[in-house]
């Protein structure tokens, strides 16, 4: 498959253009760009220099990469890659210790044959896509009942994209739901699995302000890191060895070292992991009533947890770091999203927008027969949802909070899901995935600490024994040998080698295992996979719905219409512009060095390093300052549409140039993922010049520099 | 005596003016006013019509009052007084019950008959004024030790007041230290002990956003409310009576319903209560580093104990409110000028301008002979303070913590002091403030709660226990009985009746009594008198050396020296304008009605009256509307140089018209009271156009609009 094709018409943008200075709602396929009148906008190259549907021709998507849950960009023709700092996290944790705290000192290779392996990170890069709805909804039938239309539609994306696979060796295929129950797309991806740390400031740069100013704009965080990927040297995908290449990407990005300035025209390019935007109020009140607030108590709850263990003893800091930062961010995330959902006029305005879609749905009788109860049926689900929920948050939670259980049951899981035919199985479990799967698993047992371990997994065994079970719930019945203290200190699966083999187990292996988790998990396997299929009957419900919602809605005249984001490849475009958070407060697009020196306390996460502190007061800026002021430009916000998964996502200038790095957004832009809003959506990024001066001026990694033909 | 005299030209003020829009460092006597420079800055009016010396002419100073702490103006011919709610909060807490709870729903005399005495107010107007820094000084000798010489400017500053007002009958005279150990001014002021409460909106407008919002920007607090003063029949002061009628100002503020707009130059007038501009670098370091993290500490705790006693029962609450009140503003406002004193530039900035002085007194050996030492020995004295500090305010922790043991402390030192002739008592025992005093110990106990007591008393005594005590205080020995638990329930002390009896006791009286209170009071006095007599003998100290630090200082080329704020009339003087808080952010001069309803959430302080809500949900603003954009302003910020005392006073117009009522500062303009700052120091007003909006649209107050002659 050489060819990159466009998506379907079923997509239909109707875009309001104008003159308006602002960005837009939408995280388009590049596949549309053409018809988002960018030129007006402020774009200055074509845009068949950003995505070019002849594959011959290099285009800046070429440059674009994903990296695990991030994006990220290449910046030179060996293969360099620039994303966050909290993107490379885990790799700099897992290849920090006491005695070389990469975390705390940061990280900078001497030479490539320093750079660091991280194992558990993958890179991918699109090469095509293709509408496969048809070949997708084919198999749906009237005759199904709703899990079997879920595993039916499932069964059909694994075949195609094994299919796809097979048809285009060493490629990752993904059929990617656009619209649900409607619209399926097929991606392929070039993929990477030897990927190496190549740079990092220290924590105290890369998390200035931690998780105080963690979606807050003024923001002073210089939240960027270097990656490079490797391939064998035939140019094919391989896991670490010392022979093999940085990998020539088809493209790399040009530095803007001069940054941009407010008022200018930016887009980014990524892979925003999901939004909410068609789903209905129903779905908000859900989220808000019921999900977000368990979501925000349940990690906080946590997070103290693990804070309490850090404080003591810096080997278990360094041990939780990836894990509190995960759980920081998603709580006060969700805290902004029950902020904004609290605000009436977001439920409000989507209400407004179903009782028109109602009225249009009622006013034509044929239409009302077909259509008159989909949004009442949509509620009925959430309303079921809600009801379960506090049981099945408590036993997910459980599962989530114990590495133990959690573990043990990935084990237990992993053995019967093996049993199956490949495409049957669970994603995670397929024979393409099921190393990565191991690796992570490894990956997260290293973290083990067995008081933490111990207070997670009693506290949630205590809420789940307590919490009331809904009537069609299994019983789960266990053995209280877990409750023994022993178990925590020295228990199989907080053993990497262990679990390495334990990954591998038969089910018979699983049932003879005398390991108090690996029986626990047993004890809950049926209820979990009771669980797992209602989920999916919930989905199919859903799915069938939203699949006639967005029928409906594409009847309606004037809708502004572009797909949810689902982790594929995505264009926002906007301007480098401030917002104002309430009555009588602006808040400026540039922050600069003068305000690092504000909040630096010398406390953590305001611990600013001498070497930063010593170069910023001596004004050593060069080139990079700002040319109104004469000041370091740190961080930047603009008027794109984006949410998580754009983390690492380059901030494009109006000629096609890496002017910054996105990895924020504003606290009142927590709310994107259900509604985007010109007046205060805002994403925040670090200024080139910033990242620049960081590693060139301060840390001295003048190859890197040269490396991205930036001259000083 | 019937002329207004100037200051003494000892006051020097060096002020370089130019062209710049911004307000300048400096609450100015009112007789300076002609050297400002004040047409050039924009005011359209003589200076003479602000304060003219001929006291023939009445002047915009005629319309200004000192109501207890606070300033307030007079808006009508009858007396009306316009101040902060916060003002008169004391006076509508101690008329109100929870039957008739006009802190919640406020309060409005539907014609004067039904106007609410508030005992324990007074209202002074300035008469006039003349330099009487000779005559005190003429007592002091070079063979006085510190305490001799405290006490006998003290005395000499007595006896001066007692002259003047036996001069002038039916005044009150005030010698006032605006140079310490320099310079004396006699101010003369007619007393008004008549006050009444006129309007007052709810707690909900007039305590919008409450402890969350105070010292905050942006606010939206509608802090203002009506008194009125009452005088005899003839004109002369007197207590409450039936017959009194509303006094006649010689001048009233003209109100200017049309408000202010952004750059407009405003002016206040009031009585700014305390700065400490021309102290040293050593008292910022006793502030920051003793006095203030204490006082942080204590109030927090203080807060928390009257907060769960309030928060089970309404009537504890209402007995607490103006105690909690109180207690948070200091704790918040010492926390902003902690804050500030951490911010290096501040302290380091008179640590500079105190080299460079050092440097200068050095420079001349005759002026290093006579000044050398003055800095060093300042700071010897602020180094003494430091280590006695934790003993001597955890005693008076005590004392202010526990109204038990305040009280009965009151009574035994009433009962010493008066004993002495007139002149030589503490200030507060002298025949003229004796009945006020009284008045307000007795109110102190309306709020007497006994769970509450017992809980601060305890802990202070604790705390008092165990603290160490400096070699050389005297040992404080007292009954245990004081911990019984009866004590707090049923003390003469708790009771209105037997305290103001017992404020006439003898010291036999006392020294026969038999209660806890007034016994354990009684084993701590001779312990406080000794703490007294070494505050006097610090200040004596302290102000020689300042008054020679001024001497020096004066000779100094170029300084600009304006005297510290001390409770007396002053004028400051700004534009209406924002400012920056930090990095990136910025801050409008004005907010809106829009911003209240995105702070009100009907919780408490964010619990906006429904009848507020719909009349502005109905968009009734009429002529009080923005001329821009048809918003209701509500609150404004200005850069006058204010502090504590100038809550109430009126933000007046170009024109000599009220257009706000000034009631706080800016967090980072706490620290006002060490340095003022052209960037970030500004004030908070009430805008005038919200004041009316509520109380003639909202409340529908209509005789108190036309009253002050605005039309709507």
């Amino acid at each position: 498959m050489k060819i990159r094709f466009g998506i379907s018409p079923v997509i239909v943008l109707v875009l309001v253009l104008g003159t308006t200075s602002r960005g837009d709602e939408g995280m388009f396929p590049v596949s549309d760009l053409e018809r988002l009148g960018l030129a007006e906008r402020g774009l200055e190259i074509a845009p068949h220099e950003i995505f070019n549907s002849d594959p011959s021709k290099p285009c800046l998507v070429d440059a674009i990469c994903r990296v695990n849950g991030c994006t990220g960009s290449f910046v030179s023709e060996s293969g360099l890659i620039f994303t966050n700092h909290h993107c490379a996290y885990s790799g700099i944790q897992r290849a920090s210790s006491p005695g070389n705290d990469y975390l705390k000192d940061g990280f900078q290779a001497n030479g490539r044959e320093q750079e660091v392996p991280c194992p558990g990170y993958e890179v991918r890069i699109t090469r095509s896509w293709r509408d496969v709805s048809a070949e997708v909804m084919s198999v749906v039938t009237d005759e199904m009942d709703f899990i079997e239309r879920t595993k039916a539609i499932d069964r059909r994306r694994k075949e195609l994209e094994k299919q796809a696979e097979a048809d285009n060796p060493g490629t990752r295929a993904e059929v990617a739901e656009m619209f649900a129950g409607k619209t399926y797309v097929l991606f392929l991806y070039t993929f990477i699995k030897d990927v190496r740390l190549v740079f990092a400031p220290p924590s105290s740069v890369g998390n200035f302000g931690g998780e105080v100013d963690n979606w807050e704009w003024p923001r002073h965080t210089g939240d960027f890191s270097f990656m490079r990927a490797y391939v064998a040297p035939d140019g094919s995908t391989a896991t670490w060895s010392k022979d093999n290449v940085p990998y020539r990407p088809k493209r790399h990005l040009k530095i803007a070292a001069g940054g941009v300035k407010e008022g200018d025209f930016v887009f980014l390019l990524g892979y925003p992991g999901r939004t909410a935007r068609h789903k209905t109020v129903a779905f908000m009140e859900f989220e808000r009533d019921v999900r977000l607030p368990v979501v925000v108590d349940f990690n906080q709850w946590q997070i103290g947890v693990l804070e309490e263990a850090s404080a003591a003893d810096r080997e278990v800091a360094i041990k939780h770091a990836a894990r509190i930062k995960s759980l920081a961010n998603t709580e006060k995330r969700s805290r902004g999203q029950l902020k904004g959902l609290h605000r009436t006029d977001i439920v409000e305005r989507r209400a407004e927008s179903e009782r028109k879609l109602q009225a249009f749905i009622e006013a034509d009788s044929a239409r009302g027969k077909k259509y008159g109860t989909v949004l009442s049926e949509v509620a009925a689900v959430y309303g079921e949802m809600a009801e379960a929920a506090a049981y099945e948050m408590t036993l997910s939670g459980w599962i989530s909070a114990s590495r133990g259980l959690g573990t043990a049951l990935t084990i237990v899981d992993a053995a019967h899901e093996r049993q199956k035919a490949d495409l049957e199985r669970e994603s995670r479990f397929m024979d393409k995935n099921i190393e990565l799967t191991r690796e992570q698993v490894v990956l997260g047992v290293r973290d083990w600490h067995g008081p933490t371990e111990k207070t997670l997994f009693h506290e949630m065994a205590g809420r789940f024994l307590r919490t009331t079970k809904p009537a069609t719930a299994s019983a789960v019945e266990f053995d209280p040998v877990v409750f023994n203290d022993a178990l925590f200190a020295d228990s199989p699966v907080a053993n990497e080698q262990q679990v390495t083999a334990m990954m591998g187990w038969s089910p018979e292996q699983v049932g003879q295992s005398t390991d108090p988790f690996i029986r626990l998990a047993m004890a809950i396997y049926p209820e979990y996979l009771r669980l797992r299929d209602l989920d999916k009957e919930r989905e199919g419900r859903l799915n069938a719905l939203y699949g006639r919602l967005v029928e409906i809605k594409q009847q309606l005249p004037g809708e502004t219409f572009v797909p949810d984001a689902n982790s594929t490849l995505r264009m926002t475009f906007g301007r480098i512009e401030g917002y104002s958070p309430g009555d009588a407060l602006w808040k400026k697009p540039f922050t600069t060095f003068q305000g690092v020196m504000e909040k630096t306390s010398g406390e953590e996460p305001f611990d600013t390093p001498h070497r930063v502190i010593a170069t910023g007061r001596a004004g050593k800026f060069g080139s990079f300052a700002s040319h109104d002021d004469g000041r370091l430009p740190v961080n930047m916000l603009y008027s794109t549409d984006t949410t998580g998964g754009n983390s690492g996502s380059p901030v494009i200038n109006a000629k096609g140039e890496l002017a910054g790095i996105n990895f924020d957004r504003t606290f009142e832009a927590t709310i994107n993922d259900f509604a985007w809003n010109a007046g205060y959506s805002r994403s925040i990024g670090v200024d080139i010049r910033y990242a620049l001066w960081i590693t060139g001026t301060v840390f001295e990694a003048n190859d890197l520099l040269q490396e991205m033909g930036v001259a000083r």
